[in-house]
């Protein structure tokens, strides 16, 4: 791997500058940020516990003393404060900074503490802002897509070494158990979602998580994993035979195949996150195949393993330079069987750099 | 293990009785149940994404055409009604009912999918009931407490084995993550929280998520970690030594037992839960320990890891038949070391059964 125009501190700075661009446009004097995923991107904490205030001028970073240490050596950037009582800190600040428009991301604080918020800081007007940062996460800095390329090679290790697990005889979860514990060793913090292992009918379901199922010779096997590395997700996809699967089965795995590749052709900045997905839906549809590819055809991946953008049929976001997106049709026949394909594609100047290298030539283990 | 008395089901009609029972004590004509876990304890479904209304005499169990299949298997005592939009749904359902006063889980709905739940329901008047079945929880029937039990004893079999991994220079996370994988080759579905391995100074945080240290001669190693298992949660900690530890760990670690022990005894139907944990806190203040010990004396464990009732100074809940509460003090010196030791008490009458079973005895690795 390149370390060339390798970052190896966040520009929390930068970020907070857009967020702080934001907030006139929202008409709010300052914002409440609680989800802890936004707390790491715009402070760069790694810790599971704290809150932000954010004005166009100042920005207090609110932990307790289990996490005062740990904020010291990550936190930039803000004003550090430690509370025991974090509303009773949040109140004093918000009263001192004279805020009297305050949004709050309506989308992680549950009604029960928004009515205890709302209590605390009486004569203050809350503003639901719930995706105040949905945009700005979108479009990753060279740091972040660094942290997703590291993710996503982490993962590639992965899948060359599932071909050792998925044999005849092996219970999914054995197989996803195994290869789970490979990633862990070689260094992922956690994997990012619940494996998918979905052989012979199961992989005619999109979600069909990991079950006791054996797999069998003759089938395709759908393997859909992910890992976090410091923080940074990766999601990635291939459907493998195992035996000598049927022609039928065959042809699905082509057309998913060629579907992919039209999709990944079409991402670049400007381009309608829809065009990613009608590219794919197209090409299926022509092949007879329209009424079994249910869902979109992919999604951001950063921080969260799902965020924004969205690319589906639906999707009114255009792609921008920076944007780290799946690309992942799929084709599922109830009562046969289904494939999937999914890479990660990093948008670049002029097209797309894809972060997940995974061959996809058909393969029969 | 004996199977007397093993419930094959979970008794969902006696905790669907006991639910309605209450509505009308909180002035509502149904409640609308968004939480997972408590969509599980109710209706017995095990998939991800479902709602229930439940009045007093009927209860609606709405999921999309993923969970169609499984929903028709597992649930009992409700009508299942496939969606497209869940909301869409509810409305209707609610309408139909002439539902004036609809109770909402504001501890699990964020504001957003508040107000769209609002605009949906206009007309209808939503009561935030945040606790509704968190009393109901806390108590188990007998099928809860034999999965706890499961639980528990495939938790144990990890303590045996973690005695091969914790090892002088071996890695907390290393030691974790084998320990892990035997767990789950051993059936676990999951760990029920990123599992502890806290060694030497950082034997004093009560939260030392496992790290690269390694773990080196004459050091404490606190090991708390739990499984789920069919849904159900374990916990349990226990404090090893390594080589031979300095005469003030062995004494930390001879309090904290004692103490542990004298909570234990107080276990029982009828008592207050901040008895339990007074009897733990005094001794460890009489052996003056008093400022080192900063945390409750435990928690309940089912469904969720952490659950009603809460054992602590500050606790209002008295024990009852059929909880299942941690008992768990600690000893935490900055700068020396600590020491923590958790057992799952199951209350019975006169006293209380204990789960976990790992010897208490203070190990020398």
């Amino acid at each position: 791997m390149s370390d060339k125009g390798r970052v190896e501190s966040p520009d929390t700075g930068g970020r907070l500058r857009r967020l702080r661009s934001l907030l006139e446009g929202h008409r709010i004097d300052a914002v409440l940020v609680t989800d802890i995923k936004n707390i790491r991107y715009l402070a760069g904490f790694t810790g599971s516990s704290a809150y932000l205030v954010v004005t166009v001028d100042t920005g207090y970073f609110i932990t307790d003393s289990r996490y005062a240490g740990q904020a010291a050596l990550e936190v930039k950037g803000f004003r550090i404060r430690q509370c025991r009582k974090a509303l009773d800190l949040i109140k004093e600040i918000v009263a001192s900074l004279k805020v009297k428009r305050l949004g709050f991301e309506s989308n992680n604080l549950n009604y029960a503490a928004y009515l205890k918020v709302r209590k605390a800081l009486k004569g203050v007007r809350l503003k639901p802002t719930p995706g105040l940062l949905t945009g700005l996460r979108a479009g990753k800095d060279r740091f972040e897509a660094q942290r997703i390329r590291d993710s996503a090679r982490l993962l590639d290790s992965g899948y060359e070494k599932a071909e050792e697990f998925l044999r005849p005889g092996v219970a999914e979860k054995t197989a996803a158990l195994e290869i789970e514990t490979f990633l862990k060793r070689a260094g992922a913090d956690a994997m990012a979602f619940d494996t998918i292992v979905a052989s012979g009918l199961r992989s005619a379901l999109p979600h069909g998580k990991a079950s006791d199922k054996k797999i069998r010779k003759g089938e395709l096997v759908v393997l859909d994993m992910g890992v976090c590395l410091n923080g940074y997700n990766s999601d990635e996809t291939r459907t493998f035979g195992v035996g000598r699967p049927s022609l039928k089965l065959r042809e699905i795995y082509d057309v998913v195949r060629g579907a992919q590749e039209l999709a990944i052709e079409k991402v670049r900045p400007g381009v309608a996150a829809k065009e990613v997905d009608s590219a794919a839906r197209a090409r299926i549809e022509k092949k007879g195949y329209g009424g079994f590819f249910g869902h979109g055809t992919g999604h951001g991946v950063g921080l969260d393993v799902h965020e924004a953008p969205t690319i589906g049929p639906a999707s009114r976001e255009t792609l921008e330079e920076g944007m780290v997106i799946t690309v992942e049709p799929g084709i599922y026949v109830p009562g046969l069987g289904g494939a999937r394909i999914e890479d990660m594609a990093l948008v670049v100047r002029g097209g797309c750099e894809i972060l997940t290298r995974t061959p996809k030539d058909f393969l029969c283990l």
